[in-house]
C-alpha cells in the first residue's frame, strides 16, 4: 500500500526514540524496535524529531506573487491603499489564483504544512474566480494537503453592493468558511456586516473567520459585537477572529477581560505575530484557555515582500514576538502552529497518537525548541502515510 | 596573489551586471567584460547580487552555546535573573570564551559578516578571561573577520567594586571600546557609572558603547546624561547606545526630540529589532540623520534560544519590526546591517567603490530586497579579496 510505511528511529515531539508503523494512512503502532512488516517499506529517520503536520491557519493562497519574478512594492501605507492597489494589480500583473495557489500550497507542503486555511478574495470585480482557482488547486492537491477556503470580502461587504450575493454563491459552492473584515474600519457599518455574515454562516451551517485589524477600543467594540452574536446564535467554537490587534491594547486588564469573554464563547484567535503591531499575547490567551492558531498571512504579494510559508519559522516569530524563552514556552508556540490550527480547522484525528491520521513532519534537530529556532529544511513530510516532500521540497512540482 | 581575483558577472547592490577586478585585497576596477588578467583567477558569479561584507554590530561572542549541545533554558524573566543565571552557568557548563567566540565568528563569516563588534563580559568573577579568549580568536581569525572588543561590565560597574579597575586593565590590553550598562537599572548610580566610563574612554582615547535597556522616561533620563557628557567631553561621533528601548516610548514627540539631540551629538544607535519590546524606529532615526546599526545580540546562549548570526535575516527582522515594505526601505534596513555598522565601527575604505577593501558577499537573488526577505545561503564571501566562505559555510572549520 502506498500509505503504509514503517518509520525507524523517530522522536515524537522530541521524546525518546521509537519506531512508528503506519497502515492505511494512519498511525498503527508506536514502539521501539518494531519487527519488519511484510511488504511494507521502511524509512530510517536517524532520530529525527517527529511532529504532526504543521497547520498554516491564516494565509491568502490566491494572491501570492511567488515564482512570478520580483515586482517592486507599490502600495501606499494605509489598509485602503493596499486593498485598492491590489485590485488594480491583480489584473495588470495576471495574478492567477489557481497557478499562484498551487505554487504557495506546494511551497507550504515542502515546509511540512499538511493543512491550510486560506482566505480567498470575493468582490464585485474578481467575482468567484479566486474561489474557483483555489478550489481547483484543492482538487489537484487532494491527498497532499488539506485546503479550507474562507470566502473573504477583502474590498468590503456592505460598502460594495453585490458582494453579499457573491459570498452566498461561494458558500453554496466551494467555500467552507464565511469571512468578514473590519466591520467599522472598512465597511463603517458594523451592525450591517456582522448581521449579514452571521446570518450567512447560520443559513449555510458554516463557521466564521473574521479579519479584525481595528486597534484599541474600536477593535474592542467590534469584538464585543462578534461575541454577542456568537452567543446569541449558538456559534460557540465556530468563530475565529484573525489578527485581533485590539487585544494588544496598552490596557492589559481591559484586554484580559475581553479574552475571558472569548474563552467563554469559545472564539478562537488567529495570529501572524506581526512584529510591528500590538498583538494578542500568547500567555494571556493560553491562561484563559483561548485557542490560538497562527499563519503566514500574505506571502510575497502586493501587500509586502515578506513570507516563505514556513510554519516552524512562524513559531520562531511567535516566540520572538512574545518573548518566549523557556523551552516549554517555545514548544507551545509550535503547538499553536500545529495543534492550535488543527483545532480551529476542525481537523479530525490529528496528532501523534495511535489511530491519528499520519500527517507527519520530520526535522533533524536536537529538541523541539531547536527545531523551531533553527527551522532547518524538513527531512521528510508525510500526508496520510505517503511521502510527499523531502529536503524541504514538495515531490510534486509546482506549475 | 591570494588577494587578487576577477569576479565575473556580479550585480553590485542589485545594479546592472558587471565584472569586478580585485587586486591586493582592494577593488581595483568595476566594468563589464574586463579583459583576462595574467595570473589572476576568475570566479563566475552568474549575476549574483554583490553586497559589501555584512557588519554584525552588536553581539556577545564570548557566551554563545553554539555547538555545545542543546541546553534547556533556565533563566527567570528579569534582566537580573538572566545576569545571575549566566554567571552561574558560565562555569558550570564550561562556556569557554575562546572556543565559543571561534564558533560564532566563523558562523557569522559563513553568513557574510566580515566585521563584528562584540561586547565581552568583564566582572570580578570572570576577570579578563572573556576578553583574552575573544582576543585570541581575533588573532586566529586575522584576515578572515575583523573583531572589535567592547569591555562590557555585564554584572554592574559601581555596584560591583573591582570592575572599574578590570575595565581599565582591559582597555590597556585587547579591548577597543568602553562598555556600559543601564546606569540606573543595574547600578542605581547613573552619575557614578557614566562619569567613570566617560573618564575611561577619554583617558584611553577609545569610543563608548552603552547598553541601555531602561524603558520610557527612565531610559530618557539616562540618555540625556549620556548626551550631556558626550557634548561636554567632545566625544561626538564616538558614542553608541545599544538597544535604546526608551526611544520606542509611546510619546513619539518626546522620542523624536531625544533623537534630534542624538543627531546633534552624533551619537549612534545599535538595535536588535527586538519584536517584543518598544524599539527605536528606523524611520525617525533616518529622518534625523542618526546612524543606526544592527546586530544579533546573544546567539543561543543562557539568555535565550534564538539567533543564527545571519545579518541578512536580521535586516528582514528589522524590516518586519518597522513595517518596511517598499523596496527602498528594505534596502535601507540592509544598509543598517552593512554601511551603518561600518560607520559605527569606524571601518576604513568600506563599500563597493573602486579603492574599497574587497570585503564582499555574493547572494543568489533577484533584487536586494529579495536577498533580504529570502536570505538564502551566501554563495561566496570574500575578505580583502580572499575567498573565505562558500555556500553559507566558512572555509575555515570551527573547533
Amino acid at each position: 500500500m502506498a500509505n503504509d510505511i514503517l518509520l525507524r528511529g523517530v522522536r515524537p515531539f522530541g521524546k525518546d526514540q521509537t519506531d512508528m508503523l503506519i497502515r492505511d494512512g494512519r498511525i498503527a503502532q508506536i514502539a521501539p524496535n518494531l519487527p519488519e512488516q511484510l511488504g511494507i517499506k521502511e524509512e530510517h529517520c536517524g532520530g529525527a524529531i517527529l511532529l504532526p503536520g504543521l497547520v498554516e491557519a491564516h494565509t491568502h493562497l490566491d494572491k501570492s506573487l511567488w515564482g512570478m519574478g520580483w515586482r517592486e512594492h507599490q502600495a501606499g501605507p494605509s489598509l485602503r491603499d493596499k486593498i485598492d492597489n491590489e485590485r488594480r494589480l491583480r489584473r495588470e500583473w495576471d495574478i492567477d489564483p489557481h497557478r499562484q495557489s498551487m505554487r504557495q500550497a506546494l511551497l507550504s507542503l515542502g515546509h511540512g504544512s499538511t493543512a491550510i486555511r486560506s482566505h480567498v478574495d470575493v468582490d464585485t470585480k474578481v467575482g468567484l474566480a479566486g474561489i474557483e482557482g483555489v478550489a481547483r488547486t484543492r482538487e489537484e492537491l487532494a491527498g497532499l494537503v488539506d485546503i479550507e477556503i474562507v470566502a473573504f470580502p477583502q474590498s468590503g461587504l456592505m460598502s460594495r453592493p453585490g458582494t453579499l450575493e457573491l459570498l452566498d454563491k461561494a458558500l453554496r459552492g466551494a467555500a467552507d468558511v464565511v469571512g468578514g473584515l473590519d466591520p467599522c474600519g472598512i465597511d463603517a457599518d458594523p451592525k450591517g456586516q456582522l448581521d449579514a455574515i452571521f446570518e450567512l454562516a447560520d443559513r449555510h451551517g458554516k463557521p466564521l473567520d473574521i479579519h479584525l485589524h481595528e486597534p484599541g477600543e474600536l477593535g474592542a467594540f467590534s469584538m464585543e459585537m462578534i461575541l454577542e452574536r456568537t452567543h446569541a446564535m449558538g456559534m460557540q467554537g465556530k468563530v475565529t477572529i484573525s489578527h485581533a490587534f485590539c487585544l494588544g491594547m496598552p490596557d492589559r486588564d481591559r484586554a484580559r477581560a475581553l479574552i475571558e469573554e472569548l474563552a467563554e464563547s469559545q472564539v478562537h484567535i488567529a495570529t501572524v505575530a506581526t512584529p510591528s503591531r500590538p498583538v494578542p499575547l500568547v500567555e494571556d490567551l493560553r491562561a484563559a484557555g483561548v485557542t490560538l492558531c497562527a499563519g503566514s498571512d500574505g506571502i510575497r504579494d502586493t501587500w509586502g515582500p515578506y513570507g516563505n510559508a514556513d510554519m516552524l519559522e512562524r513559531a520562531m516569530l511567535l516566540g520572538l514576538r512574545n518573548n518566549l524563552r523557556a523551552d516549554r514556552d517555545v514548544e507551545h508556540a509550535l503547538w499553536c502552529c500545529s495543534h492550535g490550527g488543527a483545532r480551529v480547522m476542525g481537523l479530525k484525528d490529528y496528532g501523534l497518537d495511535a489511530g491519528c491520521r499520519a500527517d507527519l513532519v520530520l526535522v533533524d534537530a536536537e529538541t523541539v525548541t531547536h527545531a523551531v529556532v533553527a527551522h532547518p529544511p524538513r527531512k521528510l513530510v508525510l500526508k496520510e502515510g505517503r511521502v510527499v516532500a523531502r529536503g524541504g521540497l514538495s515531490l510534486r512540482e509546482a506549475p
